[in-house]
């Protein structure tokens, strides 16, 4: 059986501006000191499990010049467009439309575009047996993520024990719970029981369609008509009219939290969904005073800090734990304890109508 | 007799980095919200005390075209250049040998170019005092400012009782003392018997190079012979000759120090000496979370902040008590606390040879 790979890579991401804009997102930023952006990153560790024909990118309209750039191997009939953007469920759904037209049935993996793997052996080795779980009856797999400490910016998959032993490292997954406060996240960690939601997914095409069927009948139909469609004159007219009837809604919410057969693999690959500034110290080199510096940068008595120069020199003097980033029409100067709120610069923005900076 | 006026505006100002540069030094550059830079500022204020004619601008050669175009009014033979900077000594010599050939004699206010004052028709009123002193035998005179309160960064004046009834708000020098430490600040503040010395002197050409010759006979010697070639066309060879043989030395050491009948008055006229960044938001307005904030700014949780944007926007979030600097090649980011360091980044500069930084 096939396996195939779906990136889902329509996310807007507001937490990296002044880098990430509406017109240019997180997946497509570089963020390493390698220069790969996330999403070439993403494509590439997959590359020894899948056949680059046979990984589909399902994305907004206006991001697919990005994509053609960025990953000129991917064939133009894997890049899906969303006429809108409906969560993660109406994207699966076209991503499994297309893919069973073209093989029937299929191993899918569903993978986000921008998060960063550290150990891509391990990684490859989890997606395996994720792979050999989801091939088996109809099961539907979620890749956890064991915690390493007891963050509250994520959601968790509590698991039962291990059923049987063909089974090693596999478990029935028992709920999905939401980001907990901090007391809960500490008691998740210590429970052993609990593992992070990566949003990482394998599963055959027709055991998710089969779980449409029962859960989301009318985003079902719309995946009929949609494989109907696929490769003929009708498919962009066809994915219109089914998304402005489909409602939004997540994948988990819609089938995962409902479903039975789910299971999770525990995996440790250093695994980091990159979901601020902040990430950028952990996932690059810092120097003595713990200050991670980009680009031309003078750093006087100045520690913990996340430095991202542009095109001119930027100082820094006597700071501590401050995000500085600097483009060519906007800075950042952010607290670290004040990530959150760079979302208020772009309401800001917003409310003054300054679309160019958004 | 005539009143003239003497600008010292030959400065570096390296503690206005990075809008300040070896080229453009702070008297060049505007810091207040009216766009008028400090020298136009300082020679403004003047105006209603001493004709345009009769105001001479001691300076570096390299900055007379900035000079020229800021100050338009001010004729070209009184603008001074000197071959090269030998401290204030040599600067007054210079500007008393060309007015006592254009003058005789004359009164001479000795005026920095980069200080602000609040009060303007305060300061006419001391300065006109002062005049009537420096008028009277042959008194030296020196402005002192009252001080509001124990700054370790000026040098104070310590004074006598007054005189005589002539004499009203008007004391005698005892000695002047260097920057104190603070607990030494605080003494002088306590004491009642010290002032700041502003820099700003008035005396009579004649009182001065009588001074001079006493004190310093070889700048007197220099003295004898600008004033000869004064306004003929050897004048820049002798200048040339003379600064390169004078020694640096400044008024105050030089000759304040030494001398008897130096007198000094209280100016309680919202002077302030513009040292650093941090005066920024005492010479200006704050919002009402005690940022001053210029140019296209937007703040968010952010207090007692300094923020000078320049062509593109500044977003500020989280921050408490830090200044940051636009240019178009170059963005400062400090702590208040650290303002002193600022020059640490010069002096990277420098090593780095980044000449165009500097």
């Amino acid at each position: 059986m096939k396996i195939t790979a779906v990136i889902m890579a329509g996310g807007k991401g507001e937490r990296f501006w002044p880098k990430s804009r509406s017109a240019y997102p997180k997946q497509f930023l570089s963020l390493t000191s390698d220069g790969e952006t996330m999403i070439q990153k993403t494509i590439k560790r997959l590359l020894p499990l899948v056949d680059t024909e046979d990984i589909f990118i399902v994305t907004n309209e206006s991001y697919v010049p990005l994509i053609n750039e960025q990953l000129p191997d991917i064939p133009a009939e894997n890049i899906l467009a969303e006429p809108v953007a409906r969560n993660t469920a109406p994207c699966i759904a076209l991503a499994a439309a297309v893919i069973n037209k073209k093989y029937d049935d299929a191993v899918m993996m569903v993978l986000p575009s921008d998060h960063l793997i550290k150990y891509e052996e391990l990684y490859l080795d989890t997606m395996r047996h994720a792979v050999r779980v989801a091939k088996k009856d109809e099961n539907l797999v979620t890749v956890g993520i064991t915690p390493t400490y007891p963050e509250t910016g994520y959601g968790y998959i509590n698991f039962c024990s291990a059923e049987s032993e063909d089974m090693v490292g596999v478990y029935k997954v028992k709920k999905f719970v939401e980001k907990p406060c901090l007391e809960k996240a500490k008691e998740y960690l210590n429970s052993g029981r609990y593992l992070w939601n990566s949003g990482m997914f394998v599963w055959k095409v027709s055991s998710i369609m089969k779980n449409f069927e029962r859960f989301l009948p009318a985003m079902y139909e719309g995946f009929l008509k949609m494989k109907e469609s696929a490769g003929t004159d009708s498919f962009s007219a066809v994915l219109e009219q089914c998304f402005s009837e489909f409602e939004s809604e997540s994948i988990d919410f819609g089938i995962m939290e409902k479903a039975d057969n789910i299971y999770t693999l525990s995996g440790s690959f250093g695994w980091d969904d990159v979901g601020s500034w902040l990430a950028l110290e952990k996932i690059n080199k810092t120097d003595e005073y713990g200050n991670y510096v980009a680009g031309d940068v003078i750093t006087i008595d100045t520690g913990k800090s996340i430095i991202c120069g542009n095109k001119k020199l930027i100082a820094a003097v006597g700071l501590e734990d401050v995000i500085v980033v600097d483009t060519d029409d906007a800075t950042l100067i952010c607290a670290k304890s004040h990530t959150q709120q760079v979302k208020k610069v772009i309401e800001n923005l917003k409310i003054c109508n300054r679309r160019e900076l958004i």
